[in-house]
């Protein structure tokens, strides 16, 4: 599997970036910027720059933890050479190689801010009163650039954390949202049970835990028996390991049992969503009383959300006709679902901030501590249970 | 591109073959069958057989003609090596390689009749009235096994001919149907646009009639000059040739024009569909204003209804998240659009079967004359303009 990045999230509006002639600029302070040229160059580095006044609906907030998540890595370090890069304080250049330069072209010249989430505490407000309202609370908030020591958000979409602290609230949306939103998703399909590939991430202990909750079949694949073994701690029935030679005997059993037909995969690459299917046609075809040449009726839906394998998805012919896959991503689905559906996922994270929806946390580093050799390579390895948290102050 | 095979349409029941117990068998005739055994050895041939009385709501039919579609292929001669088959008076053997063979294994042992579709007299009928009104009517029917002097067919869904031959009520079904079902589908969807990737087959024709009626935008992608000067001809405003240099360039400027960001494909394997979202991806970007690193928002849809490329499908990670692919079939979305529709869309079909929904044939051939090895390796290459019509008593 080659290097990648999950997603599950969206183009967010860079409100934090400095805009030229703007004024009333009152607070100066790092920002992390990435920037990749036609040539294949990638920049990444810590700047000082000034941060504008919030304005009617915004909030300032002084930035105190952010994660980097896999939904990150792709604008910070993409697919570049990062054993090969050179490496300053506060700063490093690494070369993105063919053809996935080509394939950022869009992004060439552009110079990015980086980092989805992240907690704080907010330190000025715009003229609305829910704007008003925040000052001086600690909040969860989703602004693009929370690799920075401010950044501008929406108040409408903070989430405020009470007492919890910032390290607890840093994740409070990209994953605990996600794992909810599948089961959303799901019940909205009529879907009872759910397949997920990547079973031992982050996000896949969170979408265990609540599949528990929520009395929804769960079968977790994984690549190795201690991820197996992670997930029968947390109550997971259905765990198919990959590595298995008998995989996909495993996984029609684990569908056979649960009716699983419906899933979500964060690889993208390669036959990850072709075992999926194939599997489920298999298990549907024994359930067939006469053949067909067309296959099944069972209707078979995958979506992938991120792309952990930047290679080619592999689809073969040998699931017939009645299967659906698609591209997913929280934003657009968070619109579909409406606001009384958001409020409600919303309150369920904040009530269960510390135990559903926990992260943990392998290291915490500063903007400038994150860009150094060690930690730029350990952090895009992205191994199970070894995230990395950014403190900018400290 | 390996040679596959093309669907529209779904199982059918197996009405004609006669069952073990059966009584009250009258009539015998030639039927074709098709057996592939677990060793990959595949047998094709004529028997004489008995079919049995029509009862309740069915009819018995004495078929006059019956074409060779790309979706009868995978039945009658799949994968195998015809080439170097044996062929003799009324059958052949052939060998099917792996890795078809095992993807086959559903069918292994199975002696199966072939033939979606034709056109007859009703000769016999059951006992309702609406089986008994069709008795001396000449009729176009998908009774799954038409390669046959006889077939049983279910009275609701014959269509009555009038004054028109057999032969011009042959196709009256699979190929318009299919092309009327993507204009109605993509109504449905709030398309006004279709992107069709194999444009000059016998459907893509009839595709580009319809759509020129309703004023549907259509691209039709073709692989030379001359099915380019074909559909020319007919009226197609947007053709785009896949062998050209400026393919891609080409592609987008249809799309440009048309807006098209959902379309079908009968090729399945390779990188037919890939590239239709890589050009609709290219020509939503170049709308937006300001980069995402996850896409445009502009929702792409494909369906793939053939394998005429037996291949694996391959996805690039290149056009973001907001995809969907599915598996398309003609009797699904029938059953879904409604008695209504299916009515509606029969009317039309019928109404206009010697214009828009016309079908030529290259040659006719009876039972015996169709698995001779000229015949077999003619019709299996799937040329367009090429299509074969069986006509049983000849």
């Amino acid at each position: 599997m080659s290097r990648g990045f999950a997603c599950g999230t969206h183009p967010l509006p860079d409100l934090a970036s400095p805009k030229p002639g703007e004024t009333a600029m009152s607070t100066t302070g790092k920002q992390l910027f990435t920037t990749l040229d036609a040539d294949g160059t990638l920049i990444v580095a810590i700047e000082e720059v000034s941060f504008p006044d919030p304005t009617g609906n915004q909030v300032l907030v002084k930035m105190e933890a952010s994660p980097i998540n896999p939904s990150d890595l792709a604008i910070l370090a993409g697919a570049a050479d990062l054993e090969n890069a050179s490496y300053a304080p506060g700063k490093f250049v690494a070369t993105v190689p063919e053809p996935y330069n080509t394939g950022s072209k869009a992004r060439h010249g552009l110079k990015l801010p980086a980092g989805n989430e992240g907690a704080g505490t907010v330190v000025a407000a715009g003229d609305s009163g829910s704007a008003k309202a925040l000052i001086g609370q600690r909040i969860a908030c989703v602004p693009g650039n929370a690799y920075s020591q401010y950044c501008i958000a929406d108040a409408a979409s903070c989430l405020p954390l009470g007492d919890h602290s910032a390290e607890a609230g840093a994740s409070a949306f990209v994953n605990p949202m996600t794992a909810l939103a599948f089961v959303e998703n799901a019940k909205m399909d009529g879907q009872d049970a759910i397949l997920h590939t990547v079973g031992a991430s982050n996000l896949g202990q969170m979408l265990t835990r609540i599949c528990n909750e929520d009395g929804i079949g769960l079968i977790n694949i994984v690549r190795k028996e201690s991820q197996a073994d992670l997930l029968a701690k947390l109550g997971s029935t259905h765990v198919v390991n990959s590595s298995s030679d008998d995989f996909m005997g495993q996984l029609r059993s684990a569908i056979e049992d649960t009716g699983a037909f419906y899933g979500f995969d964060p690889i993208g690459g390669g036959r990850s969503v072709d075992h999926a299917f194939q599997a489920m046609e298999q298990v549907a075809v024994s359930r067939m009383a006469e053949y067909s040449r067309y296959g099944s009726n069972q209707p078979k839906r995958m979506f992938i959300y991120g792309r952990l394998d930047t290679g080619m998805t592999m689809l073969s012919p040998s699931y017939g006709f009645g299967w659906t896959l698609s591209g997913w991503l929280l934003f657009p689905f968070l619109q579909a679902a409406g606001s009384g559906t958001v409020a409600r996922m919303r309150k369920r994270v904040l009530d269960n901030l510390t135990t559903t929806f926990a992260s943990h946390y392998k290291k915490r580093v500063n903007l400038d501590e994150m860009l150094t050799k060690e930690a730029v390579t350990d952090y895009s390895s992205m191994k199970t249970g070894e995230k990395y948290l950014v403190t900018p102050w400290s």
